[in-house]
């Protein structure tokens, strides 16, 4: 059995910054918390909890120590409030991310109603709704066809899918005066996407490895499934079975953006000693 | 043989003002210039010749008298140049056509590289044109497919269909990190549009009224002729054929925003008549 990894697939710039900023604080000995898990990948929020680091959700009842943004950002007002508890801050928020909270921010000022094409429960559409005075996120475009406005900016969550933007801004187009819209799907998103894509088409089965909890692996196995039908979301080489390669020829893997190295190639070793 | 008349077809708000100040300034009894033909409609063009109007195409040679400017507007210089040789300025241009006009400024006074959707060789467009610095006309995708910019401002021409805008702004968004569209499709043409949908469904033949060089004239014939296969544009009622009414139970007419009411009259009594 043949065995393709995608071109662009795993750790994107973001994440390796921030687990790179992690372990800079964690090498000072001081005792360091991560404001929820810094990326969407278990394996990793384990090694560094291994390594001192511990994950809180509320900075509530913690007096000392430093404190990291994970790579999702938070609302503002968390940051502010360590930083007025006394606690340093170390921002691990994706840059990519940051440039979404800064345009949710101008927009909002500049009095747009802000529309935030995204997952309600995502730790990053949470952390940028903070950054507006008033903000509505949608997920579908028959959530948008509820929208109403002369004025509209649209971002994304740097996660989503071009198409799902796209249907989105379609809708809103055809009742708004001013609709700016910033494109802030970030360009490992789209790589890696585009990769599965041509991949997918050339496989018989296809792996996606990542987080369950992390949305652009997720978005991964969406696009995949649509194209090649064998396709499965798994976490780590364990849980490959060998009955899904029955017949099977041609076999390929993607990975998250918050995937590790190890984890790929571990995948990708059991799949050639099958 | 049935016929109907669409719910909204004929003169709109922008043609019916343009014509109303003309007038006026006839009143006057002072020599009128119309800086190209003031609406996209021969017939009436040739009433107000009748009535006292000239018109031109270029304000070099006229040393008095007032200038009309036509409702599609024109590029500021051609304003600036009149007001210089101290003629009488009326500006007939139509309000939504006005504040495209100004988003162009804008646009291009913010520094967006400027899409203006629509037709190099309209009117309307040149006279766009003139607001920006620097500016782009696109009227397909695959001229969108070729734009390149970090930040692009777009615009329609007032009479473009909804779905073009949708398509080219679908194209751009793939590619750039902020797109500011301002939707200035007139209600006029948006409600002329469906209107001619909807009737265009329901009849054996369609007929649209108005002037060959109407641009929205053009865009209705276009959407009715993907619905009805038998479909005419014709600008007046001498232009009916008996033929095309061979089994024909039921005859729909729609008229673009610069055709007069007695024209659409005339096309209805012609179909009674038959």
């Amino acid at each position: 059995m043949k065995v393709i990894v995608a071109d662009n697939a795993g750790f994107c710039f973001g994440v390796k910054r921030a687990i790179a900023l992690t372990r800079e604080v964690v090498k000072r000995k001081q005792t360091v918390y991560s404001l929820g898990p810094l990326i969407h990948n278990p394996q990793v929020v384990e090694a560094l909890q291994k390594e001192g680091v511990k994950v809180i959700n509320t900075i509530d009842g913690i007096k000392e120590g430093v404190v990291v943004i994970r790579s999702h950002g938070v609302p503002p007002q968390m940051v502010r409030k360590a930083r007025e508890k006394g606690l340093e801050v170390v921002d691990a928020t994706c840059p990519f991310v940051k440039e979404t909270q800064n345009f949710v921010k101008m927009l909002s000022d500049e009095d747009y109603r802000v529309v935030i094409v995204g997952d309600n429960n995502h730790p990053e559409v949470k952390g940028l709704l903070g950054y507006a005075k008033k903000a509505v996120v949608i997920n579908s475009v028959d959530e948008a066809k509820k929208i109403r406005g002369r004025k509209i900016g649209v971002v994304s969550q740097t996660t989503q899918s071009t198409s799902k933007l796209i249907n989105v801004v379609d809708e809103l187009l055809k009742k708004v005066e001013e609709l700016r819209i910033f494109n802030t799907i970030c360009s490992a998103t789209v790589e890696r996407q585009k990769s599965a894509k041509k991949l997918a088409k050339d496989v018989d089965v296809m792996i996606v490895v990542g987080g369950y909890n992390s949305s652009n692996t997720r978005r991964l196995y969406d696009i995949c499934k649509t194209i090649c039908s064998c396709c499965y979301h798994i976490e780590r080489a364990e849980e490959v079975k060998k009955e899904w390669f029955k017949g099977c020829k041609v076999v390929g893997i993607t990975a998250g953006a918050s995937t590790p190295d190890y984890v790929i190639e571990e995948v990708r070793e059991t799949l050639e000693n099958m």
